[in-house]
């Protein structure tokens, strides 16, 4: 018979900061962050509350920045999509993983985005912004654009910030309509909005063609 | 001849909240939050930094939430539409209004919907979600919708949504492109959109049909 591990197994540090940060997440997942605190966090990870702070200094605000940064890297691979096949399938899977983050991250995302909360600074705003950021680069070297125009930058953008609001409407509403509906309803508007600005826009008119032609 | 002025008018209460709240908005209108100090404030209302806080005594903060309701209150403005001509054209004589804020308000309205601004707090955004629900509200009830569904609810919120993105890049773009064409962009992606969800809603088909169909 092999011993009971003991209570408190030894990690390395990196695999302590991580063990942390995912207690950390789970929590702010399903919380506002005014509603987890730190003995929360150091009981979800099953470790005493001065050893998150050895990990953490910074106490709440430097755990929830590491989260956030750690969330919106996960959230930046949602958008990592084979270049291959028609445009608008890419669209769509990329959306199934950004969509299934937010069904899991439910309350933490809509706490994030919808601001106002005591742990919000212009750090947490710039990763937010990072990932916005991240979003629009994707959908445009998927477009095969380097250099995106104004009207047809405008128009992304417009449809990421209307994506993130249907999101957050999506958690408010108790999760409807489905996501499998919701996801091909964002990406008819999406083409819709591109062709709209097609009519104003030579570069996007050329997009908005390949678009909805096979491959 | 009349005697000069004396430096200091003798105003009501009132008169001098306002003269106070107008020197306040005129300088976030134009600079971040966190650059005005009360000083300023005094300076540019050409009163002393103690009286400002007679009337502020929670300071910069209290300053800057009343100033934002001001604010605020002149946007909701900008949504009273007289209830007749075709819904599009009453449609551009609001984003007009909305519009003409945007560009008179510039810096003040990029770092208040930026958000991570040290005067943010939950309050702040209660203020800032309170114009977009009474944006909504004006289109519903102009749109002749009592009972909206939930896509045509999310439809309409996704679209304001859009619309505060575009000014946020309107002006990060040096304000182009030209303020008329931005409107009637706007206008030709609500239709779009809404064209979209007719498809899957009977509730918006019947909407947009009339949308798009003279009075």
């Amino acid at each position: 018979m092999t011993p009971a591990a003991p209570a408190y197994r030894r990690l390395s540090v990196e695999e302590r900061r991580t063990q942390l940060l995912d207690a950390a997440l789970g929590l702010f997942a399903h919380r506002a962050p005014e509603d987890v605190s730190l003995d929360d966090v150091a009981e979800a990870a099953g470790v005493s509350r001065p050893l998150v702070y050895r990990y953490f200094p910074g106490g709440k605000q430097q755990l929830y920045e590491a989260a956030l940064r750690s969330a919106a890297d996960e959230l930046q691979q949602c958008f990592d999509e084979p270049r291959e096949g028609p445009l608008l399938i890419r669209l769509s899977r990329a959306l199934d993983r950004y969509l299934a983050f937010v069904d899991q991250h439910d309350a933490g995302f809509s706490a994030l985005l919808q601001g106002g909360s005591v742990v919000e600074t212009s750090r947490t705003t710039a990763i937010v912004d990072g990932v916005r950021r991240a979003a629009a680069e994707h959908i445009l070297s998927h477009l095969g654009v380097t250099e995106p125009g104004l009207r047809l930058r405008m128009t992304v953008r417009m449809w990421i910030t209307a994506v993130e609001a249907a999101s957050l409407i999506w958690l408010d509403e108790g999760k409807q309509p489905p996501l499998d509906e919701l996801r091909d309803w964002l990406v008819e508007q999406f083409v819709a909005v591109l062709t709209v600005t097609a009519a104003r826009d030579p570069q996007t008119a050329t997009l908005a063609q390949a678009l909805t032609s096979p491959i």
